[in-house]
């Protein structure tokens, strides 16, 4: 995988409000994609069957600094940076470009927990499978 | 429960697009929100558990006419009705107005599945506990 | 552009409910964008400067089948057709499709209106322009 | 009005993932929603015309900690504090309620700005009718 990692995302009509731009909820949703996309191509998975266990990735904090808007049909690059791999969570940030221009900047804090069952999510260490192959993409 | 049922929909900045009316997939949504409504009022819900099985309601059929646009803000009337009551299944109609003025007809048909563990939902007979409520709402 | 026109959609964990498929009202914003895609492919838009005017397609009815549930990461083909051109508007129909298997067809009539200022929408003759891409699209 | 500004939100299905509880990005359009409540509480909109200009509050930041999630049908406590109202901008605070216990904690920060046409959004003072009704809002 080249890093950092990047994708892109065409803004779609219904991500659009009435005020003729993206609105900003959905900035946490492409966030969100980004970072899903980053895991496939890890080989990863944001829920993971491994052993007995099923493993997903709650989030515990989200952020997001606006600069410029996006509007429809607008093809936005995401980066994402693996910034942080602690035992039990992982925070990513993210960057959004137009045209070559930074129009916002984000983060994502995930915690591992096992989601077995209707128990609430437990948070459990990343297993080291995974850790490695976050290290992987956390090494730019 | 008074008859036909009906509930408010206050249109939030969300559900509206660039064009700065509301998305035409939102009536969907304000559908099933008035569907569960109305479950809630007769003692329903869309997820029930009985005896030992898990019973929901997947949709096999949607649709909406779309007469006027609604804006943000709008505090649009919903009206659902029980159209229909099959062995397996269960067809709404839904009427949205703004200002006594009718904007929106729509219907969905849901069936009466099983949804237990990991397999694909299984049709089955509507217990006959909901299928007595659905005709006390069915029978304006 | 090849016909029928086909695009594919990833399903994101966005577009999934607690019942662990996609959400019903979801496959309408699939057919929008990929009608938004087709119209791309033709070299027009949802929204169109046209001289001194801007078209737009607000739509009149929408209709979709669902056949079977689609999951978080499945990578639907979407096939999209136009049924019927008329003077004032235009409908399309579309297939969606998960490993060859036919999963949910639905439909969509778009009025062609002017949309300029505040006014409310006001259903014109489609463009000649328009419609004859729109004509080549409805070929196959 | 009675500080600080609380309003409810039921979860609707839609809000909900395939993970069983509501999407961490719904709960940045339950800020928003709640932030507009208040402002509608005030006699303000998000969306305001003021002699012969318009006058929005495009977002600058906004970020939220989860510590519990939610689920369908839940029905959340949004208490809204204005935090800080700057020349040109507001910051607004927000904690969320599930039977008493603090499920998550956001803040959002605006800017207002003239939205006039079709040229971006200009950073303007907060006008004082605005401002003023803000401070009511901030006094707690």
């Amino acid at each position: 995988m080249k890093l950092p990692f990047q994708t892109t995302r065409r803004v779609e009509f219904r991500d659009t409000d009435a005020a003729g731009i993206v609105h900003f909820s959905m900035f946490f949703a492409y966030m969100e994609e980004a970072e899903h996309a980053m895991l496939r191509e890890l080989g990863l998975n944001v829920i993971l069957k491994m052993r007995d266990q099923t493993i997903s990735w709650p989030r515990v904090a989200a952020s997001c600094d606006f600069r410029k808007p996006a509007r429809f049909e607008d093809e936005l690059v995401v980066t994402v940076r693996v910034k942080r791999i602690g035992e039990k969570s992982v925070a990513y940030g993210f960057e959004f470009q137009l045209d070559e221009s930074l129009i916002a900047e984000g983060s994502l804090t995930a915690a591992c927990c096992r989601v077995d069952g209707d128990d609430a999510p437990h948070a459990v260490a990343i297993p080291s499978e995974i850790a490695d192959k976050l290290k992987v993409a956390g090494s730019d």
